[in-house]
């Protein structure tokens, strides 16, 4: 990646003098940028002697030296050849710009073969194709060929799968004092992937903030662990989330999970900060020019009471607690008001205070006392007549040095959001060290965003660990035995998993049957097995309370009948007989495959509304009892784990390794592509947990 | 009112030339705006001749003239006395800006008492105190204190309830080419309310659009009438909304209703548009400029495919459909594309088309589809090396004439985006007439709001009738004989009302119960009356299937007996017996009665885990069929009562008649505190609804 970034010497196709040569744009930025390498043009048709004084050969096999860099904006199908030409003169990394390739039809799909094809033969790595590529505010390395100025240099890098949203961006940036470090647009991706992008940002110096525009995530695993190794924020604006993927699923509980809610799970586990608004790019590089804010503890200040009350409901929303900096705090900062009319407290409203230097004094006291862990400050700097009434101390004061003297010295942040007209703000943004957020909503938002990035950092990380009991043979033995699809005797695989499964045993026969059910214990369950009845309720394949042998008896011979009632030669494989489990809470567990994220497990409220209450959370496989208690507290359905409205709660610690067990088993063993338990029965605390059905699609592996 | 914002004279209290004399600040905004009327000054100690030329009196008996208006902003404990001169002297109007009345201790509320006595004696209307009162851009009115140029001149008018946030917002609107027509700023409400400001602005010609911060809403039926028939936007913003109220309520169903959920409601059915982002004050003025979205097909348009993407997400999760415009569209606005590589769908990238008027002509022929009711647009004007290349005329065209006439001309709203330089998009927001948003995601919220606002105007008027079936004295008479609460006995009532209920009857002796059990029908439940078993469950006072004559002697016994083991000497007032009821899915409906709004009432999912799902919604008393039928659609119970996984539905449209009946009982009398419907058992469709347990509290009425 370092060639790619950081060319000695660029040699670029199809340069040229004619209107509306497009390379010729990408030459201009790259002079208008700095770059200070060699530079080679390459035109193979034509008998120009310089392009902007750029001197033009036509074979690369005519140039002095092997450039490090060959960058291609040609039409596609003249691409293999020229990056052929280009490999025997021994380049190795390329800038591949053009359409064409597998984003537009059978044709297209062929080029990009031929072109993976050619990089295989000599080790070529290449960034796009269809992608505006890379630029550098280090070298002034700037291929994409938009016209454009310097874009400042700063910390923030920028990975982006469409490469007009990333120009967007850096456009906005600027405005906002926001400086570039890299920036990646990766096209169709066919070389180069963002998860190379993150892994090379990680090692940047020059990059502080890792951005990232998706509109799809293909190795999600190789994304997160990047993600998680970069020691750096990695924040991700995933576009493209309104249209479902419509794979049709056979279990219920596959079928409520979604995409969305398992890339929330992935990221929240891999530390990465997914944001909602395109804006918040920009807040989200600022935030982090702060200090941590290391605890949850908010100061929230305003010379507006409006706005503290506006702030106040924002924090609130957003999960922070509201700091209480102490009685000798509140005495101390009164010394500085004016008419002692307003309250002293958390929200502060400053709006007795006028004078610059005891409102620099103030925020000065905040930011040092040892309850507070971050503020937030929201004033306005409106065009007003020029004078010197208490108005125009108050809102055209400029303690900026003062406030980044606090920030500095306290090692905590303080986040500012100025209202005023736009000329001001612009020139207030350019001329301060510390951010200035466009709203209060963002700020707030944002705000939260570094907390939890911080408090994530500080958190372990993410291990998980086999759980004791496992037969791993014979749970092998079980996958390999049943591909396709299963109901009940799924339970022989959950058993083999360590997962309590209520007692069950296969007759096919009477007299088995009663031997079985009394090895159970009375009363019992008894449920046909016949791969012609696969709702076996409606076939009449569900008896429950059999209390003793005659029960038993003439249980086997309903079943069996209503089996041939309900359809014609059903093959009849006998009967399952199970305990009658106790008295508990009912609740899923499901299993799928996510085609980014590989196994993914859903659990939650299960009883007959499942769809309707929707109350389940999402993790990768293998989890860890931990996640998995985490998210547990987040379903509605905790409360009544917990034990609501005088009834018994349940075994929480019990349905944790129940789930923990399922995410292990999902993650041994990828074709298991569904895996539906369902209820599992939470019994009274202390008590277990059963899983009482179950469903499993298994595919062959080869 | 006409006089408090169109006054011809006006006299001000306090004026001095003294450093810091706020009254003095306000005259010269007065001088800055413009403003015609005549200006008198008074200050009883001072012996200054003028103040910024306007002539002072000592006492406004001196004055020659009678002025229209007087204005206060002296010591609170000042004004009722100088009040009470302007009465006397026929002054009949007044605007009080300073502080120290009712929101500031006991002394300020003796204050505020005398205040309203003086305006009673002579009929005086005031604005205030602690508010900034009032200014007017038709006549150069300007109250507010704080210095400031003359706000331009426009359609929204704004009411808030903080002066801070008030002005914080007149100052952003220059900025974003938003004109003031009138503003109010009603501190303590005490004599001039936002109701009745609502209500003058409704009538104001010069104001299109009425906006409030409001941080309390004292009379929300008012607030509700004013709005609905104000004949314009009402746009709210209410802060304040996470000091959740802290009543404590006897029932769970009224507790898990809040305050929150009752505004929205109002909102809903008033037609106010409610928004959670303070700068959406601007975004929604601005929306209202452009012409009425009649439907709610939308057309997506940008030259970067990315950022169609990203709004397309955004107006699915709005809630928008996306047009179809037709073939005979796409086939027309494939003549102006270039390379023909793109796509031509909704979204539109517009990616391939560089030429001005090519883009002006698409615009056009999409406004004037009969397929398209409205269109978003999103771009970038860069900041970029001047050139004649294709990105320079795809991102420095300047079609708003073009899109202006397009819209002009089809009645039909386009809004745009534009991302640059801030110096660049306040240029541009300056010279173009057609709104430009700040960001994509608020332009399509407030797309949205605008169609839903103009989609409620072209809905028939909210009306309800008095159900049929009511023998409202026999309800009034219960109410009037049950102050206090009620378990049970509260069915009585509900029939009166006409509320289907299981049939049921008391009995305080064996042979009573058996007779009424014998009336009722086998099987029947069996539960205590006492006034010491408020749980009756607990107090082992609930017998279910009582199957004949000996199962009723029994229970009866034992619920007597159970009763007194549960408190030593409880009172036994017998028993009640009720007919079991059928299968069906337990729903609730409670009421209960709000501050703001009065009665309202709550329903949806029951059962035993209410609140864990909290699964309901919110109608204000009384309410209608319809009302009550659209939000039943968005509970998510609704699929149960519709029917899932093979469970029959349930009878909708009996359930719809059972709440209407509650909002009704519930708006009949306020004296009703609190009513729990629960369970309400849906039986299944066809079969009707009972109500098999109520309770209420009922406060006396003097």
């Amino acid at each position: 990646m370092e060639k790619i970034f950081y060319p000695e010497s660029i040699a670029i196709w199809g340069l040229s003098n004619r209107e509306n040569n497009i390379p010729r744009l990408m030459l201009e930025n790259l002079i208008r940028w700095g770059y200070e390498g060699r530079l080679f043009g390459i035109h193979p048709k034509g008998d120009e002697k310089h392009v902007d004084g750029v001197k033009m050969y036509k074979s690369i096999k005519d140039l002095p030296q092997q450039p490090d860099l060959a960058v291609f904006l040609l039409p596609a199908r003249l691409i293999p050849g020229a990056l052929r030409e280009a490999g025997e003169f021994g380049v190795r990394r390329a800038a591949i710009l053009s359409g064409g390739f597998n984003e537009s039809g059978a044709e297209g799909e062929k080029l990009a073969e031929e072109l993976m094809a050619v990089a295989d033969d000599f080790g070529i790595r290449f960034i796009g194709p269809n992608g505006l590529t890379v630029a550098n505010t280090a070298n002034g390395l700037c291929l994409p060929f938009t016209p454009t100025f310097k874009t400042p240099r700063g910390g923030m890098s920028l990975i982006t799968q469409s490469g007009g949203m990333g120009l967007f961006l850096w456009h906005l940036m600027a405005d906002e004092n926001i400086g570039l470090a890299k920036f990646a647009s990766i096209g169709n991706k066919l070389n180069v992937s963002e998860v190379d992008c993150i892994r090379y940002f990680g090692e940047d110096p020059e990059t502080k903030v890792i951005c990232l525009y998706l509109e799809s995530i293909t190795d999600g695993r190789q994304l997160m662990e990047a993600a998680s190794e970069a020691g750096k924020p990695v924040i991700i604006y995933k576009a493209n989330t309104t249209q479902a993927g419509s794979k049709a699923a056979m279990s219920h509980t596959a079928a409520i999970s979604n995409n969305e809610e398992i890339i929330d799970a992935a990221f929240e586990r891999a530390g990465i900060l997914r944001i909602e608004e395109f804006d918040d790019f920009i807040g989200a590089a600022k935030i982090f020019e702060l200090p941590p804010m290391r605890g949850n503890r908010i100061m929230v200040m305003s010379p507006a009471g409006g706005f503290t009350v506006l702030m106040a409901d924002l924090c609130e929303k957003a999960g922070f607690e509201f700091a209480d900096p102490g009685e000798a705090f509140y005495k101390e900062i009164a010394e500085f008001t004016n008419a002692g009319v307003i309250t002293l407290s958390n929200p502060l409203d400053l709006g007795d205070i006028y004078d610059p230097s005891s409102t620099a004094s103030v925020i000065n006291l905040v930011l040092h006392n040892d309850k507070v862990d971050g503020a937030v400050y929201l004033t306005q700097n409106p065009q007003m007549p020029k004078n010197d009434d208490v108005f125009n101390k108050m809102f055209k004061t400029d303690i900026s040095k003062e406030v980044t003297g606090a920030i500095r010295s306290s090692g905590k942040p303080m986040a500012s959001c100025l209202y005023g007209p736009s000329k001001t703000i612009n020139r207030v943004k350019q001329n301060v060290n510390v951010p200035i957020f466009n709203t209060p909503e963002s700020m707030i938002r944002i705000m939260k965003l570094q907390q939890r990035y911080h408090a994530k950092q500080a958190e372990p990380a993410f291990t998980t660990a086999l759980p004791h009991g496992i037969d791993m043979d014979a749970a092998a033995s079980w996958v390999r035995s049943h591909t396709g699809t299963h109901g009940e005797e799924a339970l022989e695989l959950l058993t083999a998993f360590g997962i309590p499964v209520a007692k069950n045993q296969t007759a096919t026969t009477p007299d088995e049957a009663v031997a079985a059910a009394e090895a159970i214990g009375y009363p019992v369950v008894m449920k046909v097995i016949s791969p012609d009845a696969v709702h076996k309720s409606e076939a009449g394949g569900v008896l429950m309370g059999l209390n003793d042998a005659s029960d038993v008896r003439n249980g086997f011979d309903t079943i069996w009948a209503n089996l041939e009632a309900y359809k014609k030669d059903a093959r009849f494989d006998g009967v399952r007989l199970m305990a009658m489990a106790g008295s508990g809470h009912d609740m899923f567990v499901g299993g799928s495959v996510d085609d980014s994220f590989g196994p993914v497990a859903l659990f939650g409220y299960g009883g007959i509304y499942i769809e309707v209450f929707q109350d389940a959370q999402t993790v990768l496989c293998p989890s860890s009892p931990d996640e998995i208690e985490t998210k547990i507290t987040r379903l509605k359905s905790a409360k009544i784990l917990a034990g609501t409205r005088g009834k018994a709660g349940g075994d929480i610690s019990g349905y944790i390794d129940l789930i923990h067990r399922v995410t292990h088993l999902m993650a041994q063993f990828p074709q298991i592509q569904e895996l539906d338990l369902n209820p599992v029965r939470v019994l009274e605390d202390g008590s277990g947990v059963l899983a009482l059905d179950a469903r499993c699609r298994i595919e062959k592996r080869s």
